[in-house]
């Protein structure tokens, strides 16, 4: 059976991603970023499954610095998965909803149901735990404290809470993007999900931070009508004020376009990494 | 006395930012950024010092997105800190480092010292914690157990702790970015520290998502000569596809080439918004 690294514990947002990807494989939690990639990297597992924006339980920066400073896994595809955050509490005091003295959560999610809570449950003190997960967790040992954790649906029905009030998430359109790394291609091994698009990522370093570069850089693109989804500066670990640019296009490698406007940045004196040409779904 | 908020528990790297940009204040931790930036919003404070990039403790994209969304208040001031990791131990465990069952930390403080627990503590479980403070005072009150926590310098005085390995983290380089945010001009508040630059940083809503529409707005700061030293482009809450640009220009609001740089992307149809002019420190 597959094995798939996740950030773990138990019922994360990453965890019900892997789930969804992967119903039938091993998932492996992991307790960083770091080293879920390493997993994979070392071919420890078959794949892993990451956050790369938007995240709860990770950050960003740590995901795609690891993958260009230390170690490069390809990107093999991505997952875009909305946000859903869900008042649950332990079923003996489900009925109990006035009377809960403290709402028990990971800081982010707390910080996403900011005006819900500010709202409807204002006052009632918030406490911060490592993941959605250990809150549920936390909640569901605790049945003698009126308590409620902010957690998803995989984390209610792994700790047998009930969900008091379900979607109190301040934006219906918030959602998570991860990403699976592997040294292997993916085939059509997730051809049952919806494909929503294709993209490639790459990494540009510029030769100089001077005025235009990245305009320079960008034309590149344009003239080629090559669309980017995203761009993004990240400084270098280098020093203050060196930046390379992590850039999305929306197609796949292709064997014209794209390695034109890669030979057309190189020729400008920039360094191209591509980290990964891939589905989205 | 000036009241100054933070993202608490006391002694993580946001109060440390807050301690060293505003000495002789009355500091107050708040557990969410939504709450730091709103008591700066509601002028329950004179000024709020929140994480915006390569944040340890809370999200970049939690700090702009709400102060996009919901709270507008000015960046008054930027604050660069270099990120410092330790091993600290209770005093009298300090000796024993060979003997460290376990270690206790935030998740992004572990994966930023991956390499150093990688190779020197190899096999030592790593707990996560909500807060790099929270570990040190979890090690400080434990003195039963051989565990050790990795924390700022702040939070080794705080809780009584032993730094027996100083400066852990993997690179020399990472920065942590805090902004001031207030409704109230700075004034001369910070000259005693010193300035190592000016900035405006803008957000710029794309008039459609087409192929070129990012070039053409980069070059109305492009032929103008004025320096870019941060893009990134952020979903809008209305629904995927929909972006807008967070743009960072090396200068303070002048008279004549950044009101003309935003007259020229109004003129395009952009929706253009200055969220504050500063000095960093």
């Amino acid at each position: 059976m597959e094995k798939v690294a996740y950030l773990g514990p138990k019922a994360t947002f990453c965890d019900l991603a892997a789930t969804k990807l992967f119903d039938n494989s091993e998932r492996v939690a992991y307790g960083t970023i770091p080293e879920c990639i390493d997993a994979a990297g070392k071919n420890e597992v078959d794949f892993a499954v990451v956050p790369l924006e938007n995240a709860l339980e990770g950050s960003v920066n740590i995901t795609m610095d690891y993958l260009i400073h230390e170690v490069r896994v390809p990107i093999v595809a991505e997952f875009s998965s909305p946000i859903r955050q869900h008042l649950m509490m332990h079923p003996d005091n489900a009925g109990r909803i006035g009377e809960i003295e403290r709402i028990y959560s990971h800081s982010h999610a707390i910080a996403q149901c900011h005006k819900y809570l500010h709202g409807e449950l204002k006052g009632v003190r918030c406490e911060n735990t490592t993941s959605t997960a250990f809150a549920a967790q936390y909640v569901s040992k605790h049945p003698e404290e009126v308590t409620a954790a902010i957690a998803n649906e995989m984390a209610a029905r792994e700790y047998g809470l009930t969900i008091v009030k379900p979607d109190i998430h301040d934006y219906a359109h918030n959602h998570t993007r991860f990403v699976v790394l592997s040294h292997k291609p993916i085939g059509e091994r997730l051809d049952g999900l919806v494909r929503k698009g294709e993209k490639t990522t790459v990494m540009v370093m510029l030769p100089a931070d001077h005025a235009g570069a990245l305009h320079q850089v960008l034309s590149a693109f344009s003239w080629r009508k090559l669309n980017l989804s995203k761009i993004e500066s990240r400084p270098l670990k280098t020093g203050l004020g060196n930046y390379f640019f992590i850039i999305d296009i929306d197609q796949l490698m292709d064997d014209i376009l794209l390695p034109g406007a890669i030979a057309e940045m190189e020729a400008l004196g920039c360094k191209v990494n591509v980290m990964g040409s891939y589905y989205s779904y």
